[in-house]
């Protein structure tokens, strides 16, 4: 029997990994990723040139991003199947005495969707789950300045939230972050302006990767990445 | 003139740290920590064995711990003029040429002491912050569940807050995470059974360490060391 590894790859940046991560990606004989279809993947991106020459790769598609919408009984029941389909074929490989690496962008077990692999999984197959630095790290070091002080709250928020849901969390917190913007963002603005906060506000677009960009959310596109973050910076006590 | 490195070291166990931030260790001429006077220091304990034999050791050795109650304005004034020499040290050895790595137990923006070095000397010498994987993500890792799920709201709070505000933002949250908890415990768990939660809560103790404890709430010892981490998972859509 071999083990299941769901590692956390961090914000993008490759020396970003921890050691045990970087270790773990090197030295892998199979390596399994989500990507959409039709795409290289994110996550699979990020450890370009780190792969053994032997690798097997396997990725696994979403059957859906946005055509059905998530409050649709169809939406779950596809993405069930295919959680279904991939462990199947991970358990497998385990089974037959293989590691497999689950490559995960930020860390696993911090949204995203390596837990629907894990909970499946992990009383059946021996896994074994690597922290890593979240995307959210990511984008607060990018801005320069930090998150959070003394005691400060800190809220994190999906966009994909009801706008009445957001502007009430946004006005009750002192730091903030938000993931999954994408096209919530005008949803988002709303709620920002409603909690008094919009001003305070930044966005970042591809934290600790090349083509990383903060600005004041006032100053940025109305487009923005999915995988975008914006961020209020707390204000707590500082001696 | 040379850098100053703010470097997360990450939750605890060294080959969780990251690859930039292993590098920048092990070649360190000169490194700063903070520690309580009389003890070894956190920081300073994870990265035992791997410093360069001639590297320069510069303890910063806080002033005040628990003496003097934090809202008394002599609190304040200690650990200013504490940061001020502290800073006058370390960008003097920068102003030399010396690069000087500041090592950071979780992430250096993420709550803790490197930020008010970081505002003090952001504007004087070169700073570069190294994120790092943070205590809370060794906490939740270490209990074997995801924290969040789907739109999930995820809180962070100090339990050094009022019984009356943990318990209204206990309340409001799907997933929580608390931190500074310490002596702080017998009315952290009063917040949580007047918020309906306290069977749901987890108690981590030296996440990530060899010491790593983790058990229900309701089953630990009312004594805690200050760095344990309390949490409470998110039961967000799972497909």
């Amino acid at each position: 029997m071999g083990t299941l590894h769901g590692v956390g790859l961090g914000p993008g940046a490759q020396d970003l990994m921890s050691v045990r991560a970087d270790r773990l990606v090197r030295g892998a004989g199979h390596v399994a990723f989500f990507r959409k279809a039709g795409r290289k993947g994110q996550a699979r991106a990020i450890v370009d040139g780190m792969l053994h020459a032997d690798a097997v790769e396997f990725p696994m598609e979403y059957p859906v991003t946005t055509e059905i919408p998530v409050a649709d009984p169809r939406y779950n029941d596809m993405l069930s199947a295919f959680y279904t389909d991939c462990t199947a074929h991970l358990r497998g490989l385990v089974e037959a005495g293989a590691d497999v690496v689950v490559l995960c962008e930020g860390d696993p077990f911090f949204y995203g969707s390596f837990m629907h692999l894990y909970t499946r999984l992990k009383d059946v197959i021996p896994v074994e789950v690597v922290p890593a630095i979240t995307g959210m790290s990511g984008a607060w070091t990018a801005t320069g300045q930090p998150i959070t002080w003394g005691d400060d709250v800190l809220t994190v928020l999906m966009a994909t939230l009801p706008e009445d849901v957001l502007a009430e969390k946004i006005a009750a917190t002192d730091a903030l972050v938000v993931m999954k913007i994408g096209r919530n963002l005008p949803k988002l603005k709303r709620a920002l302006r409603a909690a008094g906060r919009l001003e305070d506000a930044w966005m970042v677009e591809y934290a600790q990767m090349p083509r990383q960009r903060v600005q004041r959310l006032v100053d940025a596109d109305e487009v923005t990445p999915y995988f975008s973050i914006v961020l209020i910076h707390g204000q707590g006590r500082r001696p």
